[in-house]
């Protein structure tokens, strides 16, 4: 094995391209070309593959069944129309890394497994980090295998069987996680950093109910149109996120029945939350539903809010981060509003995460970006935390 | 054939029906099942259909050669989640109103066709009074054959043909029109009314387009989010129509990628815009588009506006609304802010229309509904005018 990041990179950046970016859902045509791919590469290492029953699979250096292993890796799985490296960088550069430590004769004391967790952007089933929740236990099986898609189909009828949820004699074998990640923002100005903690964060569906009518022929204070509550939200929550020095967008929307004569009888929009401070976001999202509550009297709408999900503040190992950054020559060390499955494993194992610089910032969008130059180095530095880990 | 409204309106109200209410799309199954249903009922009465080649079906009593035919109808065709009258009723009353007048052993001297418009809604190919507009030469075929629903098939696709167009010789031998329909407000306070005017309308699409990217990562201060623009000019529209005394609606949106926590790279928003006099809809979308485009501008939002359609201010023929209303006993006379096809037939033959009463003033939705005593009134009525023109 002698691949270059060129070239393996060539080969999976046209799976699931799409005129405007990547649609890779879990569990779905390209995603599940990329896991055939991810088993193929393995297989070329001599890396046994196993699944672990949740839709998460490994590679395995150094025998499946023994402890302290360190794992690497991140998810194939994109937002709709995202860009490429979020996600599948981290699976690339853990079979290269693996092959670089081979290639400098390192025989690893402790295992090491690069990984692909299923659904991390949460594009298909809702629900962020579906892999890694199920692994480490934050999400019960049978409410992961209920999850349903926008065409209905569940997840655990796109797995095929009730996920095996929790596996403690998987996590309790594993020593260390470390995840390599396009960085998400304009924070890194060197080509690789060090994580040091994750916003919390979350996600609240906002159900607007108003009442169904005719657009020609309502006069306009008869009636109780859901679409103004929406668009008032919109407005309050990036205002309100501003005054918060926080993150807040509604990004995604549902029209009943969006028709352009028909006044809407239900809009539902999707809040999504971030902040330094668990306090912030709280009052945050507070202050939206507030403001939501008190526009909706005026139009009479009614209004309901549903929190689909919600992810703590991750502070990752400060000791593991500091000796990572020490050994990549004093890398930056930066905190992220992006959630991650490092941020769901942080809770159970030592868990790091290297940035790869994003020279635009842009992520979940065709205009991601990396310079080849910068994930090569990214592949170095990973390969190097590894040789220290192993 | 003596069918009661009870029987006919039993036999329909199934097609197309949904959970919430009905799905009847142009030249879709549950529409196809409605013009079978229509040939069925012509046959029954034996009433040659003929088809004009643009998908509108005429059922002729007298001879579809003959000169100065009076036709009467609507359209079958609902809004997404429409109501079941707006359309059918006109058709069924149509039906009926020869029914009765046969009964009286009415022979009459002009040719009376019972007409189904092809989509009226514009529900599937976005453009209403399509079936009228290329009867008469509002649009050319050309234009409707490429006209695409949200699936891309193309109205010439769905007619199996390019549509005939306008069709002169069909037109000049059309000596009226009187479409019955249910009043689509709450302006109608006896069972029959007979319309004035239609207020100029029309549609005009908003496309904002921002700059895609990570709803978690991104600064609030470095976003071009589409979205914030999109809302401020949905409470801009309803704000502007209340200081016009006009009508201003946004129920449709389409939003690129729509995911949670993906910032939009393009939002779509489709403005509904109609007033009593021209003057005053030109004013009001005027004032709409500039507020779109100072937000835009503070939003580093591109916006670009397009009118899908305009329908200008129809003033139904004076003589014949009072004719009609002395003989219906000075039935009301009453304007209404819904487009029909009668609007676009009116610039070249005497049209008139019949409003049944709607008692909740509710269209466009599922609640949508008329008493049978008024449409038993209705049918009447019809045939009353009918009898009086013949």
């Amino acid at each position: 094995m002698s691949a270059t990041f060129a070239e393996l990179w060539a080969e999976i950046a046209p799976i699931g391209r799409v005129a405007n970016g990547y649609e890779r859902y879990a569990l779905q045509e390209p995603e599940l070309v990329l896991r055939d791919w991810f088993r193929n590469q393995a297989a070329r290492r001599d890396m046994p593959v196993t699944d672990d029953g949740n839709g998460n699979l490994f590679a395995w250096w150094g025998g499946q069944w023994g402890h302290d292993a360190v794992l690497t890796g991140s998810h194939f799985d994109s937002v709709p129309h995202g860009g490429g490296y979020d996600g599948p960088l981290g699976i690339v550069s853990g079979f290269l890394a693996v092959d670089e430590l081979r290639r400098r004769g390192h025989v690893p004391r402790r295992p090491i497994a690069v990984v692909a967790f299923v659904d991390e952007e949460g594009g298909r089933f809702g629900l962020p980090c579906l892999g890694s929740r199920l692994l480490t236990g934050a999400i019960e099986p049978e409410t992961a295998a209920a999850l349903t898609d926008r065409e209905g189909v569940t997840f655990g009828e796109a797995l095929g069987t009730t996920p095996a949820g929790r596996l403690p004699g998987l996590t309790s074998r594993i020593g260390a996680l470390i995840e390599l990640h396009i960085e998400q923002g304009r924070a890194l100005e060197v080509p690789v950093g060090v994580a040091s903690a994750i916003w919390p964060h979350g996600r609240w569906r906002f159900d607007f109910t108003g009442h169904g009518d005719h657009a020609g022929t309502t006069r306009m204070a008869d009636r109780r149109d859901p679409m103004l509550t929406f668009a008032y939200t919109v407005l309050a929550a990036n205002k309100e996120a501003r005054l918060a020095g926080a993150h807040a967008t509604v990004a995604r929307v549902e029209v009943e029945p969006n028709a352009t004569n028909a006044i809407p009888s239900l809009v539902r929009g999707w809040l999504d939350a971030r902040a330094a401070e668990t306090n912030t976001l709280d009052g945050l999202v507070e202050a939206v539903i507030k403001r939501a509550y008190d526009r909706a009297a005026r139009d009479g709408v009614e209004v309901s809010v549903t929190n689909e999900s919600f992810s703590q503040e991750v502070s990752f190992e400060t000791s593991l981060a500091a000796r990572i950054s020490e050994l990549l020559g004093h890398a930056p060390i930066l905190p992220t509003g992006a959630g991650h499955d490092a941020g769901v494993l942080s809770a159970h194992v030592p868990t790091a995460m290297l940035f790869v610089r994003n020279p635009t910032g842009v992520s979940h969008s065709p205009a991601e970006h990396a310079e080849e130059a910068d994930c090569v180095e990214g592949i170095q530095a990973l390969a190097r935390v590894l040789l220290d880990l192993t």
